[in-house]
């Protein structure tokens, strides 16, 4: 891996570069510059001229400045590359960046490609395929250091020194017994400090956290993130090492986790280009699916209006206080569904915490709602009559009447959001959908029917 | 560092093993398991008791696993420990958790901890305290391996040798001139591959990428992601290496800040412990302060209610359809601010594109606001004449109001939302706060006022 220094190159003097054919300065640039400030200053180059760039540096240089790009990009170089080249460059790019190419590439390019890689790698490829999307086995990679545990130090460093060029990391290397299953760690620094004459199995730590093949890639980045470790071993259910996930890859499970969650709040959909970017159809299209979607449900709460329609013409104060008793459902759930859902991301609570979840958030729904509710009280007590148009008994019947709701209505608020993400987590959704918006039309629906209810009990 | 293992032990075990005070096996748990798993399996334990456990361990050792408490925890540890015992701890923690813990403390205990300390370390902190919070200083450690840059690889290898144990990482190597400027880096795995008599000169790597110690933390992370590092240098205004933010460091700063912008979308503030483990008054606290707030701000809906009251009592269908315009704004604005806040978050949009997506947002507000608006005519349409109390010609001027109000305040929404984002951030406040409930409560008033103006100009 280059560690990076900063020389930027602008756009245009890359684009002056290459109409000049000026192959001296586009060799050094392509030598010089970090991957990922290549690929940053080359985005906006198109497909044709992308290739004529990078055709000024050696395939193995090429693959590492290729998987910068943003996997868009990616895929338009592939189809702007001709069989050959993408096939040589494929068998130079890390596994796992990769395998993740290939899955966004359509299966008749992928079976035109697979024939013209070489045996070992497209095994290799075939195998890491194998493995479903957002799992352990997708993200990791197969190139990593290991060392048999009969050796010595001097003997491991020797032999490091023909694994690094491959390795994705040689800081951790692991050891493997004579079946390939993984018995233990050593780190490279442990390695430095160490007698050369010492033998591995003596110093390498025994029964190293790992984890499955199948696990989810969110645990993965949990439990190297809990242990700080720069990368964690995989290995299938016979404990054979099969890969290992690097910590820069474990961030970038945890930025696109975020990501993901943000937009599930935001009602997006997954959205993999910048905004302003992407075709303004297709944003169009996946901003109006989802809109369109909560807004046919919002209808409902016309349909709950309609039918509490004599109660509003007796009381048409009734109806000014509908927005209100509608957020408070709203603002209330989406409260809780927040607190629950990180704390069930953060790995602190399980779908069987269900009854301590309730009864923890029916108290705090009731003390939150009595707080609102006598929010509630005070306003109505201060509005002038005219404004409700209502004398002496009635006005302080509506009083009730509102602060009582606003209380039911927080206290629902917050059980429905509360136990949403559990009974999501407990039918493997994704509890995130407990802050969306789905939940919250949801709740101001209800909202709508506790308060007429409430009133019609109360003040008609 | 040690690389953890699965030797999980229990709570009762460890509560058992303190009773019947079973020193040999309390000293040899301390020993073999990870700190983080020894950190997770006595955080139950109250203060006393985690002080008897950690007592087994020298201080070294201590030290470690305490940076795995929760921060409550560790603000507990301190006040239940004493002052001899803490200021041994605290010359043994890392610079950067020593400092973190500390910004915890009351400045009473703080003052009288400091004279304790060895003069070298109580400088260390003295320097490192002063950087403002969430700034790359404030998340720095001052323990990097550094080597000037005339002398030997093999030289190099015996002075890491040296360092190593202090160190928090020697994968990378700073080099440094005799200012102490930083000049280069190089890698454990480059000084491997390297001739042992070559140059550090002539084998760095020139100009690294480094950050000021005044940038935002967020921007550390960022450029660590980006470039895939393991650690990155952190500079002062003369560029004299400072001090580095590791790779595990910027993963918590990520998982950090994505909990923050969750908890501000949910309108919940910060909550540093797991809800349920937070003392009930405390999340009350929290929860209603929030609430209450925004419960307030949402009574501007009952007095734009209340204004509009003589238009409800000559349509009395008008008020069925103001949930349906209140959550059409909300929705739209959620999207667009979501939408918008990633893409700044990801670096992809600055406060200086404003303009563009002002015409962006507005076309695509304008697009997906006929879309709902069709819905809504739909709606009105379909619905029987006696649920709306309209005839003939009123019930289409009805349809039309509602359409024509639902694309406007679609469109309100949108502009607000995405623009908000970008207010925010060129202000200096954080644009998450854009996709929170507060600019929603911001629309919901507006959507009402948006509504009934049309509904005066078209159907009154």
């Amino acid at each position: 891996m280059n560690l990076p220094s900063y020389n930027p190159i602008a756009l245009p003097e890359l684009r002056e570069m290459l109409a000049e054919g000026d192959h001296e300065s586009l060799k050094s640039v392509l030598e010089e510059l970090h991957p990922a400030t290549i690929a940053e200053f080359s985005e906006g180059l198109d497909p044709q001229e992308t290739w004529r760039l990078l055709e000024h540096a050696p395939v193995e240089r090429q693959a590492e400045i290729f998987t910068y790009y943003p996997m868009a990009k990616q895929v338009e170089l592939v189809q702007a590359g001709g069989r050959d080249r993408i096939s040589r460059l494929l068998e130079e790019m890390p596994p796992d960046d990769r395998v993740d190419l290939l899955q966004e590439l359509d299966e008749e390019t992928v079976n035109e490609l697979l024939p013209l890689i070489a045996k070992d790698e497209r095994q290799d490829i075939r195998r890491l395929l194998s493995y479903e999307e957002d799992t352990a086995g997708s993200e990791m990679t197969t190139d990593y250091a290991w060392l048999p545990e009969d050796i010595t130090v001097s003997e491991s460093i020797h032999r490091l020194r023909e694994q690094a060029p491959d390795s994705e990391t040689i800081y951790y290397i692991y050891v493997v017994d004579k079946e390939g299953r993984l018995v233990g760690v050593v780190s490279l620094r442990d390695l430095i400090l160490a007698r050369p004459d010492a033998i591995i199995r003596d110093i390498m730590h025994r029964d190293p956290v790992a984890v499955k093949a199948t696990d989810d890639r969110e645990h993965v980045a949990q439990e190297l993130a809990k242990y700080n470790l720069l990368a964690i071993p995989v290995v299938d259910d016979k404990y054979r090492l099969v890969g290992i996930v690097t910590y820069d890859d474990a961030m970038d499970v945890v930025i696109e986790e975020a990501t993901e969650d943000a937009l599930r709040m935001g009602a997006v959909g997954t959205l993999d280009e910048s905004i302003l970017d992407a075709p303004f159809a297709t944003v169009w299209r996946k901003r109006a699916v989802w809109l369109s979607f909560l807004f046919i449900a919002e209808l409902m709460t016309f349909a709950a209006m309609a039918h509490f329609k004599d109660a509003v013409d007796k009381v048409l104060a009734l109806s000014f206080f509908v927005p209100l008793c509608i957020s408070t459902g709203g603002l209330s759930g989406a409260q809780a569904a927040t607190l629950i859902t990180r704390a069930v991301a953060l790995g602190h609570l399980q779908p069987r915490d269900w009854w301590r979840v309730t009864t923890h958030e029916l108290a705090m729904g009731l003390v939150l709602g009595l707080s609102l509710g006598a929010i509630g009280f005070l306003q109505v007590a201060v509005t002038p009559s005219d404004w409700l148009g209502l004398e002496g008994h009635q006005r302080w019947l509506l009083a009730i009447t509102v602060s009582t709701s606003v209380m039911f209505i927080c206290m629902w608020g917050t059980l429905v959001g509360s136990l949403m993400p559990l009974i999501f987590q407990r039918f493997g959704i994704d509890p995130g959908y407990a802050s969306s918006p789905f939940v919250a039309t949801f709740v101001d629906v209800t909202g709508i029917v506790i308060f007429f209810t409430v009133a019609r009990w109360i003040l008609l």
